[in-house]
């Protein structure tokens, strides 16, 4: 088959469209025909040496990818069927193995490119938001970063569920994107101090900058509150001061979504299809493609999210 | 009535009963004629002035005491009813309001002493290591400290529910109390570093030390761990390195009871009720009173309980 590779990890326009082995299913696995794949900030740390696949997984970049079954591989399914699928690597690629529990029904109406750009933003944001951080109606949610790809989903995704949500971006425009998609608070940390706009009301918080953000992160906290850090934009060590957490009785966790076991996964996904396709599918949460580019495009798309010119996600298509 | 006051913070020697005036239970709260209150580390941080009551709260000082309904106010109890107590203070005094949700019966065949100087131990232990860390059978659990008043009981609760529990203490001895209490990995903190013995195994970690054992605990983490700080006897400030939490998918919580709101708190209580109380009756967990007081000896109390000579609690006991 049709694979992106990587001929020189020192030279990101290297990546190119090669031949290479099929991959076969293993057990408990399917095998996907792709046809999109979404682009990730991940797939691009991994084409720079900085995010190597976890053990057993493919060494073909691609984190989420839509598509049809080709080889149902004794599971249920039929050859053909649609599916979106949560991926460890692999998704560059005209055909994928992908463990049963990562495989998905499309959200309703939405297009294969849509789709795979969706699952690893999906998955991400309710994992952490609510799975991990417990976010419920009523309470007030503190997203950095909220013009991203995944503070965008956060933002319509808090809101659909009944939350108040504070938002910080670094510039107004930015701003205008997150108000639009239904943010209460909007917050420029160009200009302001988050910590004290926010100060002991974030019940939940979404964290993209880790150590820069630590101290003023639980300065912003609610009693009872929970951070949650899946980005470490803003350097990976930093002071904690324990006495100001158990002032808030704060809790923090720091989690990534690959290295994450196949139960986990498989959990993660069952329940993003139960509670967030819904929200998809009532349009509560919109989702922006920015531009659908042929997968032997790949090094051009990483280059275009490198430099950041993409609102919006990046799709690779897989013509057949 | 007669309470324990403190005439001079300067001088703890200064804790003496005095004449009071008696509470008047507020809607929501009964008033209890108490029969005996356990001593608590807290207490001998609020008499050097350390540990302020929460607002609302009693300034008399004793969190969690054992005796009878003396006027329901209007609750579901009759004049007389035993019960044990959880408090934001107020203890050490012949009467004490008490919030209705923090009223719990006693543990079927203990005394008033037994269950005064149990309370507070069983609901911090529980709602840290159970409710907040999701501690369950299976799972591997650090417990620093075994041999202290937390540490024996936390020892014997995560036994009776499946658990397999590593300790850590500063003596043989002390080992060998843990040991008894069924302490499965017993860890001389003066002879090993316990981070190298326990790395990457421990799903649950109840932390006295703070900031001394932060990086440490961290590396003592199972995948998805989730550590509960309680005590800072180590430090307040200490360096976090997120990208090592995240690369465990940690969770870092810093707690204490006291503040905790009523709801909160009566939501304890019930489930100390319902789950730690048949502990307790069946006999898998034991507890250690060293020695019970007039409540005239306060004073005498705090000072064996600062001097380090106490080895299970201490009580008060109040004569009617």
């Amino acid at each position: 088959m049709k694979a992106i590779t990587l001929s020189d990890p020192s030279d990101k326009t290297s990546l190119a469209l090669t031949e290479v082995e099929t991959p076969t299913p293993a057990a408990g696995e399917v095998l996907v025909k792709v046809q999109a794949a979404g682009i990730n900030r991940g797939d691009l740390l991994q084409a720079a040496g900085h995010y190597p696949p976890p053990p057993g997984a493919s060494d073909i970049m691609g984190l989420e990818c839509a598509g049809v079954i080709e080889d149902p591989n004794g599971h249920d399914f039929a050859q053909g069927d649609p599916v979106a699928c949560l991926l460890a690597g692999g998704g560059y690629a005209e055909y994928v193995a992908v463990p049963v529990g990562q495989v998905m029904p499309l959200p309703k109406g939405y297009s294969p490119e849509e789709a795979a750009s969706i699952v690893e933003v999906a998955c991400t944001v309710y994992s952490n938001l609510v799975m991990l951080a417990g976010m419920r109606a009523g309470q007030k949610v503190l997203i950095h970063g909220g013009a991203g790809g995944i503070g965008t989903f956060a933002i319509q995704m808090a809101k659909a569920m009944g939350c108040e949500v504070m938002v910080t971006a670094g510039s107004e425009d930015k701003l205008q994107v997150c108000r639009r998609l239904g943010a209460d608070v909007l917050i420029n940390y160009r200009e302001e101090d988050f910590a004290e706009v926010v100060k002991n009301q974030a019940d939940v918080i979404l964290d993209i900058m880790g150590a820069k953000y630590l101290d003023r992160n639980i300065t912003a906290m609610a009693p009872d509150g929970h951070m949650v850090i899946i980005g470490m934009q803003g350097g990976v060590k930093g002071e904690l001061n324990i006495g100001k957490l158990l002032s808030k009785r704060g809790t923090i966790s720091a989690t990534a979504l690959r290295a994450r076991d196949l139960e986990d996964k498989a959990r993660i996904c069952a329940a993003v299809v139960e509670n967030v396709w819904p929200m998809l599918e009532r349009g509560e949460i919109s989702h922006q493609i920015h531009e659908v580019l042929p997968i032997a495009d790949a090094a051009r798309a990483h280059q275009m999210l490198a430099d950041g010119l993409v609102t919006g996600t990046l799709v690779l298509r897989v013509d057949a």
